[in-house]
């Protein structure tokens, strides 16, 4: 585990409730979900994001627990049996599962209050108006016209066939938003040009789609036991990929084509942006 | 409908994602489960409040509305078949029967979101740290320790008789940090002394718990034809509630004794209270 990934799982151990205050089985549950797993993808974005615009660490792990938080509550929710009913994630029992439903729910549902609390309560920006720039930019992209929005999407086109565009609609949506607040959020903790602001959003779009792309592509040819999840399932459940839209080999192409995209967006920013570089490779790269 | 309730439903309507922008059915479901019902009791004691500090009714509609959505959401997934199971709400039927529970899970978390963004994408307070101080009140009373940690306080209770205390510590979270957001929300949309915000703070808390009382009350001994919703399934649920544990006649007299609290800690601010006096009288002696 690298030193961000040792640092986050810290501050998230801390920033969440402890599991023995009260109401303790719902502490138990949102702790659950979210300690001990996961790749932090999005809390590594905002760290490299925040390498870009001379960010302090302290403020960095708010915001990148902030956009973790987020994430971690749609994965409970959208792994409920009214969802995609799935009973194992990063190698556990779902948290409905283990808890129940009833108490999934409500763990989702209180981690979501707990970001917005958490963006709120810690100084994050010197510029008040910039720290509700990032309350405002955390709740578009977590709402119906962001990732809740692409998870209906995503439902409604369960058994259908879609088209390599109306594909990459529901995943802008529903993975790409809230990969690109990490990098915004990342960066609205230090100082940055409008220009470099515009190139790291370029970066953010192109590794937030090759992630899904990838993530289809593991999907499609990963063993449980790799995973540590259900594989093969988005295949079982009718559910639309890119591999299903376009073959594994165009899918590939696509995934580098995007990395290249990404890498390209941060160039100019020459070393600070070298955390990103590695980042892009290893969204595209990885092989879980 | 009076004045404000006649406002709220406008701004609610308007604030809403409209129901033709896509996903068209989450946004559908989002409007149905807010608008066109509830009695907008947090609307109404935003507003009361907000009168007490002189605040623009701009302000306050969306302050309002945020804490309104807060509540919509809850609902929503209270009425769950994981959680209360319930199919009618409002005298229609409840979300997840009109729309699916993926669908109405699904409106419920973007109702959260949303009330979020509107208290950060609208200015509402002079000091932008007021503002953020909003945004912090609302995530709390929300969460864990607030409102989403009483649900699950309820769900543990069930099937269990309750003491007074316990029944109280329940309430205080599960309906009555909203009710205390509402008017601290109102309140800080204006300005006010110190002395005058714990005035407000003291008659919301008996206000948030006669609320709950009186529910109790009504579930007891009302018809499903006035409540607009199962009325008794409280008690077939087997639910603590303050009649269960203190019987009919001492629940009407705590109901009696919390709106005299309610109007003393207000006395002093005079007329500009005027609101907030006729609000407590309407949460005691309601008949719905």
């Amino acid at each position: 585990m690298g030193r961000v990934q040792v640092r986050m799982e810290a501050a998230l151990a801390r920033l969440l409730p402890q599991a023995q205050v009260a109401p303790a089985r719902l502490h138990a549950a949102m702790r659950y979900a979210t300690l001990e797993g996961g790749k932090r993808v999005r809390p590594l974005l905002a760290f490299a994001a925040g390498d870009v615009a001379g960010a302090a660490a302290e403020r960095l792990e708010i915001a990148a627990a902030a956009v973790e938080l987020i994430h971690a509550y749609s994965l409970v929710h959208d792994d409920l049996p009214c969802m995609d009913n799935d009973v194992l994630r990063r190698g556990k029992p779902t948290a409905h599962v283990e808890f129940g439903e009833a108490t999934a729910l409500l763990a989702g549902d209180a981690l979501q209050s707990l970001a917005f609390q958490l963006l709120a309560e810690h100084r994050l920006a010197d510029d008040p108006h910039a720290q509700l720039e990032m309350v405002r930019t955390l709740a578009t992209v977590a709402g119906s016209r962001g990732m809740v929005g692409g998870q209906q999407i995503d439902l409604e086109a369960t058994g259908t066939a879609l088209s390599v565009p109306a594909l990459e609609f529901m995943h802008i949506h529903k993975t790409g938003a809230l990969i690109r607040a990490a990098v915004a959020l990342g960066a609205a903790c230090g100082t940055l040009q409008e220009a470099e602001r515009r190139s790291l959003d370029r970066y953010a779009k192109a590794v937030g789609l090759a992630f899904q792309v990838v993530d289809d592509i593991l999907d499609y040819d990963a063993s449980t036991a790799t995973l540590g999840k259900t594989a093969g399932k988005d295949a079982k459940q009718g559910k639309p990929t890119y591999v299903s839209a376009m073959g594994i080999i165009r899918a590939r192409e696509m995934a580098e084509s995007l990395r290249a995209q990404a890498l390209a967006a941060v160039q100019a920013l020459g070393s600070r942006a070298g955390r990103l570089v590695s980042l892009a490779d290893f969204i595209v790269l990885r092989k879980f």
